[in-house]
């Protein structure tokens, strides 16, 4: 399940409730997943975590859609198998269609890949492309 | 400078030589990075990555752009130093503006937060997040 | 179960029941965890890595329960669900208690994030910083 | 340098500023490190990661010497030259000694070798492990 | 089972078809990994994917044991679960004996495991170790 | 130069003069890598990293240039800077030719971005490579 358990909604303090219901009502959704709950043992950790997230995803100069892209692919350059289920489905959620997301998973194989030739060839960066 | 060296235009084959012209030609652009110099090396990966590489980001489902974004997301995630000075250059070639780029390095940031507050709480995957 | 199957104690050379005594005995324990069990198809792997972490994980400069948080800081960051799983039970059985594993999981998703973004914005390292 | 270059207090803004001078208060230091510069050039992130790092590496459950540990660990295994150096200074002005450092390195590295070993050898969680 | 599920033979394209059919034939094997009847939704990926396995895995100076060796490595380090399953077996199949598969492992481990120390102490490149 | 830095042969005590007599009789060479001069500092680890890579590279089923083929695949996929360059060295050392070095780079390059395709489309292991 989760080290701590889960935190349901009818078992919550009224300050994890508060949150609860600002993520439900923020994703147009009647519950939570699993993540929020896990870690509503930590209030403290659950409203800086949701308020983050909420301002970082917001629309900006990057859309929602490209956002949740940009999560899939660091989630699963991590291998991580809980983000990779919750950030497909939201990307789809926000519009990913399957072409997308073949294009997607297309990309990041080739990033993996040719970040580790880079890496394994030793190659010195490009004058042009050093900060200074 | 890099594990085998460069290989310099004017001293590649005539098969490396049809490898970095259509890279300049594909890309508008009149020199190769260091990358596709030390791996010329070896013609047919040369041939291949370059092949993959432009099937791949070509502009599809997913704008050039998004695409550059994504790699970036990869390199970042994957600490390598040189894909993120020349994908980050990359991506501004391609209109990545100031603004862009701080959300970019935010939602890396976050994804990269959260996937281990994930790993770290052991949290389940969600029923409805499973694929069957 | 795991690639090579289990030795259990029952079927184990001399040579693998002492290091699984030894692990019983200075843990206080009346078995051992499956990652020994897996490993000792491998005798001499087995007597090296416990000699390792029997040496490592002795109290020092460090005590047992921060050297356990540390193993899962690790396990966390390498998304090792084996390892996060026994190293959790096993700070847990060194002191750990809930405050403490919710700080330690923040501390880990933090780091994790600002790593991300010092190598995304390139930032390079403050001179005081540097070794000499 | 870094992508977008450094915000210098002088040429900050005064929302910057106050969280420059935030962070000087509360580490007691007369200059803040190249990461918050880097990152200023976005005062929403600057302002929620300094706020984010304030509370998290609070005096807490686990003492502060002790967050630093972990952040070295995270930064170690994720292979972060920059948080490495920054963290060791950090972790050595919270009282961090010479054998203190040889011993997390020791952790570290051991936990990194069990975790690819135990990921080698597929070994299967231990019941009692198991969350539920 | 996967995010866009399996294409089986029975119902693929004839694009998809002469994929299947040229690894199985390769292969000498009567049926395709899941794998590959999971990128068969993208035919481009599949068929880019499959063509570029062949030729880097082929016999050349280094064996296919070797390679698959290797892969496993690869796929030890970033945690793959399903490639770790899928490669040990393939290296079973081109011979790797259970000797080998723990001097295997032993070596994986311990490479990650000075890896990190190296990193941890921040240990310069020799000057005899460096490109030029 | 390395967080401690490096302790040389001539200020060394007995015990890790021993250690580095061993190492350079071994490896005949008559110099220590940095790595090692880094460690140095803590005695017991330097004994016990060095006699356990010795145990770990010696001649077995693999050969010496196998082992030393996969510690470069390893510390590619680490991205770890110092060990591609003294472990592509010694490589070399064992016999490595560019073609085997060209080949190498290339199984490292597809099983990276095969892992992370795996992983993206979420492929369930297929029944005949579960273990049991």
């Amino acid at each position: 399940m989760a080290t701590l358990g889960f935190v349901e909604y009818e078992d919550a303090s009224p300050e994890v409730r508060a949150v609860f219901d600002d993520i439900m009502t923020t994703r147009k959704v009647d519950r939570v997943n699993n993540f929020w709950k896990a870690i509503a043992h930590d209030p403290a950790t659950l409203k800086r975590t949701w308020e983050s997230i909420k301002q970082i995803m917001a629309p900006g100069a990057l859309d929602p859609l490209t956002k949740e892209l940009i999560y899939v692919a660091v989630s699963v350059t991590n291998n991580c198998g809980y983000c990779i289920a919750s950030h497909t489905a939201a990307a789809r959620g926000r519009g990913m269609t399957d072409q997308m997301f073949k294009e997607l998973q297309a990309v990041i194989g080739m990033a993996n890949e040719t970040n580790k030739m880079v890496t394994g060839y030793q190659v010195e960066i490009d004058e042009q492309f050093k900060t200074r």
